[in-house]
């Protein structure tokens, strides 16, 4: 598996599905692991650092029949490693570490396994659409298999013990991405920011941290790992929260197909913009793919497909955009070449 | 001559040739006068008001062989008074005024007669392009047909007297409109309003007042009027000041076509924006066109001819828009079928 090869191809974990009214972009499952033993990442030494990766490249390597594919994080490039960061395969807190590091992926990059990230082992599952039972299954089993051979750091009272005491517990995060344009445009995501909130919930721009959002794509993940069984995290957000979230966004959207002339405004100078602008940055394009995306979903617009903008989403991240040219470029450049490419696809659709 | 027929053509003053880049939409010069005899406008009874517009109405009626139209702005409603004023054919004093008031128009618009604005008498003379002397050889001859008639108003050491002291001694106010698309860009702009400043001269916005000004149309416009005679005011807009703006504006130009991507990037923004919204206030809409015009000047649009362009500017203007439609219309009903009437004009040329 080549990095470079990613870039110019859709992103696995992002939606190729349609359910839900394309509301449900993706899951994802996280477990936090330390082997016992060594101190938590942040204390252990170069050395020690070495140890532990070369020990746990072999257990994975070996349990997972060499079907993943291993990246020193620490011999790549900035733009790989930011690369790596935009397709959410990788957290910014192995990215910007200095030790020795790495990470497993699946070719289909539903599965990404880090090694010395913040704790000693990050487990990730993503799957498109809404199927966090699925996720769910297979980090279990690699967590199982990874188990075998390691002794992970666990307290009888307290759970899996984690660098950060958020993931005390459990280990597990829990993430859903979702497309919150209805809500958004309508002015009712605050209410549902604060109801999540209140349910002990973060929802957070999928792109962009913090209230920097890029578009309107957000992520609901649980704050709670103590106190609470897996299973039953698991089955709040199936059973509960997201079918909650889903909803007000549908009831949004019917809000918004009731004016029309205002609804398709937004979209159609999206589209428009998409299409015509010779210099673009990726918070500017990423906002009006967001609305074209729902433009489409509303069938609104139907000369661009859904597969098309969903590919674009990445296509136009800084790191991408580079990694697929195989070349550092200015911000300048980034912006002008980023235009061209949004309008060749775009307008290849005619 | 109906104003409702004024309503969907393009307007008379308004830029119909390409002489300098089209950098100069049109010429005016204004006079301000005052019958002797008669209190200024702000303290004369409205018999005294009615009084005077009879008698004025008589002289110039008779004096111009009945060629010209007369409305009288009491009589008009609020939308008709508001259509005029978009057009600049009568001020916004006039307007708001509830006296005895009418106007003279010709039916190329290229002549109007204020009868009781501010002053008793402003009598202007519009020239589409650049062309004070034809602009001011009208007024000139109009002016001297009338004090055949009237006594003006005069002082021997001052000149003419007027309501406001700013308009005293010749009475006269030259304004040029210009397209300065370029300075506007290149951030230019807030010099040549500078030196504008220090040379005496007004340089304003042509539509929305002050530093509101909406799109990049300007008008310069004398501040003196006491100390220099009409042809040495004249001799140095036709020589001087004119020509310089338009060269600053023209080297502006150039400097934006040195860089084609960002200019591309603003015109064809614009030009996308206003094909395909289906909301617009004529602030943003404006602003859309002159960038649009700017772009068809300096022949990086070619799709869309700059009569189609020109004549857009007048008919998005809010009582433009009703007065075609021949009826009042809510904020929001006004921008959606703004959008509707700018899309259609500009996709008739695809």
């Amino acid at each position: 598996m080549q990095l470079n090869e990613l870039s110019t191809g859709p992103c696995g974990w992002f939606d190729q599905t349609d359910q839900n009214s394309g509301i449900v972009i993706s899951s994802r499952v996280r477990l936090a692991r330390n082997i016992k033993g060594y101190n938590f990442s942040s204390t252990l030494s170069s050395e020690s650092s070495l140890e532990l990766l070369n020990q746990l490249y072999c257990v994975i390597d070996e349990k997972t029949n060499h079907n993943l594919s291993f990246f020193r994080i620490d011999n790549m490039t900035e733009l790989e490693v930011n690369f790596l960061v935009e397709r959410n395969l990788i957290t910014s807190v192995m990215a910007f570490s200095s030790m020795p590091r790495g990470v497993f992926l699946s070719d289909n990059e539903l599965t990404s396994i880090m090694v010395n990230e913040e704790d000693h082992l990050r487990l990730q599952a993503f799957s498109p659409g809404f199927n966090l039972n699925a996720c769910w299954k297979r980090i279990d089993r690699l967590d199982d298999l990874i188990e075998s051979s390691v002794k992970y750091a666990f307290d009888s009272r307290l759970g899996y013990l984690t660098a950060c005491p958020t993931n005390v517990g459990t280990g597990l995060r829990i993430s859903v991405m979702l497309h919150l344009a209805g809500l958004k445009m309508t002015g009712e995501l605050e209410k549902v920011k604060k109801s999540a909130s209140a349910m002990k919930l973060a929802l957070r721009g999928l792109w962009g941290e913090g209230s920097g959002a890029m578009g309107d794509m957000y992520q609901v993940s649980n704050e709670l790992t103590l106190g609470i069984s897996e299973q039953d995290c698991l089955n709040d957000f199936t059973e509960n929260i997201i079918p909650q979230i889903v909803k007000y966004e549908m009831i949004a959207r019917e809000e918004l197909l009731r004016r029309p002339a205002i609804l398709d405004d937004k979209i159609f100078r999206a589209l428009a913009i998409l299409k015509n602008a010779r210099m673009i940055s990726s918070a500017e394009a990423m906002s009006h793919l967001c609305r074209l995306r729902l433009g489409i979903l509303l069938g609104r617009v139907t000369e661009v497909s859904l597969e098309r903008v969903n590919g674009l989403f990445f296509f136009i991240l800084p790191s991408h955009l580079q990694m697929s040219l195989g070349k550092q470029l200015t911000r300048e450049e980034r912006d002008y070449l980023r235009a061209n490419l949004i309008r060749d696809i775009l307008r290849g659709g005619e």
